[in-house]
């Protein structure tokens, strides 16, 4: 396609050529694993897509209510999303100890115990994984794709930080693909769809509200049904549509502003790295803060150690104790960072998340600023200064 | 605001500075009247505006079921919306006879009815209509907030086609400055909320999916609950909200844009009056077809007489007798036009709706194979030519 007029409606489902290019590019993306720009679906961003799956996904009443598996922390969109639908919420814990990895006995764990309340019906997977920046092995994508195969799940995908892996032994490695190298019997069945946005990677273009979703293995019906749905809001916004175009329509080696793309793109994506390792080392400096190591998207989730007493003033309050402290932070230093209770995490365990995004300059500043403010806020409620928690030990020993 | 940045998130409820422009707009507009851009909310479209109040109004189940008025002819995102959500669809027929004016004894009477099954809660208007084109008179608007006050329903006021009314006898009156004249008691009860939208007027920029909503008298707890509504999905796309501000922000007089601004609105708005005249015109001329004026908005809805023979075919097809005709035409001459049974219609009428946007020379030409079209449909399906309807004889003194 030559031009698009991004003033006009387009169709529901996107525009045409768009969705061709975005099939193109995944099938680069997976190496030859084939796409059909029929299964592509463009979106306002990630998160409408995300919604209108759930939305076709939900329905029923008491046990044949439908439930949902999301992880723990979970960007709380899932956990919004499903309380405006009315869906059982099936939260499976992902493993601290193991750089935040999905464990796949803790899934099956969490589907069993809630089968007896409700029906399990989809699987939600972030990755690289929102709020806890960990990248999921290839492995465990095949165990989660055949746990799903088994227990006849539709298997939720966002995948927006695809292009956002820092790790030297991390790498990206998409459902899609996987599935297809499970062979025909799982690729031909299993229900799965790909979030992916503007939003994120190496452009940052969150305003345009601009994404896509690639949807395999729906029923011809219920595809219907999703175009129905999709139609009610006419078109997602057309400028969005073309910044989608641009992400996946890079410059090619041949053409003249190649050069000037991959510099920018390596240098976006090299600071980014390097900030995540920035912000890693210097929160594990602290004592009473403890960082897995920021794998990929953008953002680290460290665990913090709050003093029973400061707990017990948050509880006086009618306040998650992590909230006190990210108020405090913000009070005291500007600072604002998100506590971990937003997106839920084991009890007794406090959290909170930060972006890497400021420049290396600012993260360095705001990052001193934050320890200082957390020795303090130790100094300030530790009673004389002579209890210690295990956490605050396992700290010392680093 | 000097400048906003159409790559980043804003803010949920939109662009703090763009907030105050539509307020400044709204204050013009009415008058004088008061607008508060802590009352304004942009959105993607008017779609999703009208989408996140009901979803914030529709609750309960049973005879506590949420019930909504919603106009027949209606624009189908209403009844897709409230069947989506599980609302109880309360329909009140507008006047066909009066130019399709709402008779406040038939809002009366759908209420009442409706009141023994579920509860009425919220009371839907489009003005101008859409499909059905007809400016709403200031004492009807009077009548519907007097009922609305005295039943307690909330307002939900379409007022997305306010720049498009042709008619001369016709003008726009904003619901909120009705409102106001009728003083302090309505204007500080009447729980009111009206939307408007980049995709129309003199502009139509639909592609931005810009818009806003702005809201009057609702509960500040209700507030705080749409805002976190809003915020799942983050913010609506920017260059939308941008696009919203310029149309706020027409040229001033001593701006060396607004000549050229005057004539480019004044020949959009005066060749779309001049195609609904035309529409009328030639609809009219064709035996078997009536229309109302096309006093706004973009659409002509004409009512049309199916032979008994067509509507005989129609139900052994399982079609809608107007689907049966739309088909038709759209097989015989290539033109698309959409029929009235998707809108809502009295049992036994039949319509289309056809947008007025062709320019007139292709317009006039579509409305004579229009016109041919449904000459040769009256001949192929009449019995041996003798029967005739009401319609038809009616449409002969014409």
């Amino acid at each position: 396609c030559v031009c698009v007029c991004v003033g006009s409606y387009s169709a529901s489902q996107g525009v045409e050529c768009i969705r061709q290019h975005v099939a193109e590019f995944i099938t680069e993306r997976d190496q030859g694993v084939p796409s059909d720009w029929n299964n592509i679906y463009l979106t306002t961003g990630a998160s409408d897509g995300i919604m209108s799956i759930l939305k076709l996904l939900v329905s029923g009443e008491g046990s044949g209510r439908t439930g949902v598996l999301i992880p723990i922390p979970q960007y709380p969109l899932y956990s919004a999303a499903l309380s405006e639908l009315d869906a059982v919420h099936i939260h499976y814990y992902l493993d601290e100890d193991s750089c935040w990895a999905l464990d796949i006995e803790e899934l099956q764990r969490a589907y069993l115990s809630a089968k007896q309340l409700c029906t399990p019906r989809a699987l939600c997977i972030i990755n690289p994984g929102n709020p806890t920046g960990q990248v999921q092995s290839k492995k465990c994508i095949e165990e989660v794709l055949h746990f799903a195969y088994e227990e006849n799940l539709f298997v939720m995908a966002d995948e927006v930080y695809q292009d956002n892996v820092y790790s030297a032994d991390c790498h990206f490695h998409s459902f899609k693909k996987v599935l297809y190298e499970m062979g025909p019997e799982y690729f031909n069945n299993v229900e799965l769809v790909s979030f992916h946005s503007t939003s994120k990677g190496y452009t940052g273009e969150c305003g345009f509200r601009g994404g896509y979703m690639e949807v395999l293995n729906m029923d011809p019906q219920v595809k219907e049904q999703l175009v129905k749905l999709l139609s009610v809001r006419l078109c997602p916004p057309v400028p969005g549509q073309a910044a989608m175009d641009v992400i996946v329509n890079p410059p090619r080696e041949h053409e003249p502003s190649y050069a000037q793309f991959i510099k920018e793109k390596s240098w976006v994506l090299d600071v980014l790295a390097q900030k995540a390792r920035l912000t890693e080392q210097i929160l594990n400096s602290v004592p009473g803060i403890k960082c897995n190591p920021v794998q990929g998207a953008m953002y680290a989730f460290p665990r913090i150690f709050i003093p029973p007493r400061a707990i017990q003033e948050a509880k006086a309050r009618s306040m998650a104790p992590d909230m006190l402290y990210c108020l405090k932070l913000l009070e005291e230093t500007g600072i604002c960072v998100i506590p971990g209770s937003g997106f839920g995490q084991r009890e007794g365990t406090y959290h909170f998340r930060m972006t890497i995004l400021p420049s290396p300059e600012k993260l360095t500043v705001l990052l001193g600023k934050l320890k200082e403010f957390h020795l303090r806020f130790l100094e300030e409620y530790s009673q004389e200064g002579a209890q210690s928690s295990s956490l605050h030990r396992e700290e010392g020993a680093h």
